[in-house]
């Protein structure tokens, strides 16, 4: 079947923002309140952050039990890492991920600033330059075999579709409007020429936007 | 989390047949045409028995690739097994499933009438005699912290029903109707007492029910 290049459980709101504006160390998610638009996930009994034993098995909770299913590596943008911006100047600080990063594969971060790989428990962060056709060549090969996923944010999410590289796309559309920030789209419809789409509203509120290579 | 029991892709027609009448070798759905009720299924990029590249990734094609996930062992009863009733009289026939069954796990096939294990490819079939929670105590054993399946037929997924054993459950409800034979439910609302339950519409034109405990 080949390795596929995955977005799966990116969240927007109902006007198409996947992070509002005035990213900072505290809010990764700038105005917007991660907790309201990742309420759908959170509520599922798959979540990665999931600290009890109950959570829903519905619909939801399909998609978040797929994060990992078959995936071998990450791509991720520099955003999604950190909030720092230009040279590295604290390479003390790993990420937002903690010391059991929810990725269990290589993650490659997108950056113009070169800086050494890590490992934090089974997550191994590489840091590096090149298109999005080069970058996804170097994870395909870490994956081995495995499907890549395309973590975001929005700019690097819209790079790799702008390329042609993506094979499939799951966005979440929450129902809550933010106005401003990193728009992924005005209508998902805009996606409909090159992509096969299934639209799928939820009983949490959602509404499950698939995506596949036409 | 603990181990779950979980019912797959289990497909009935809108009045709730899981097979028809008249199961034989020629015929393991009996007058019911498993092409028409499980053309949902085999419509997918994941449906194992997918022989060329293409197939859907929208909704339908999410349940198709849960089939394998974090899933150690299965359950069925004889009839997924075969047709032969009674004592067995033909060992030499080792079931349905060809040379490379789609199970990859140990499966323990529910009947009165002992008989030796064996293997297939990766997959290993054993016959066991027992109430629905001794046959559930073994299979959990097997999958080794992993979830196990319930493969059906009907018959079996109303015994572990009745017995309180079903930790989840996804029936798809075919637009078509068989009229007589097996039949899991008049009405899938018969669970609500005891499951949480979201009914999604896919596009394809089946309706995923999914259930899990209260």
């Amino acid at each position: 079947m080949g390795q596929l290049l995955r977005v799966q459980n990116f969240t927007v709101s109902s006007d198409g923002y996947g992070a509002g504006e005035g990213q900072s160390l505290e809010r990764p998610f700038g105005h917007a309140d991660p907790g309201t638009i990742m309420s759908w996930a959170g509520a599922t009994a798959s979540w990665p952050g999931r600290t009890d034993a109950g959570g829903s098995r519905g619909l939801d909770d399909y998609f978040t039990r797929d994060f990992g299913n078959n995936i071998g590596a990450e791509i991720m943008g520099r955003n999604k890492f950190g909030p720092q911006r230009g040279p590295w100047e604290n390479e003390e600080w790993q990420g937002w991920w903690g010391d059991e990063p929810p990725f269990h594969t290589p993650v490659f971060v997108m950056t113009h600033h070169a800086r050494p790989s890590f490992t934090l428990s089974d997550t191994t962060f590489h840091f590096v330059d090149g298109t999005p056709a080069a970058v996804l060549a170097q994870a395909k090969e870490a994956a081995q075999g495995q499907d890549v996923r395309l973590g975001g944010g929005v700019a690097i999410n819209r790079a790799f579709l702008d390329a042609g590289l993506v094979d499939t796309l799951h966005v979440a559309v929450a129902p809550v409007k933010l106005g401003s920030g990193e728009r992924l789209w005005e209508s998902p419809e805009e996606l409909d020429d090159r992509f096969h789409h299934d639209v799928v509203p939820s009983p949490s509120g959602v509404t499950h936007h698939l995506f596949w290579r036409k």
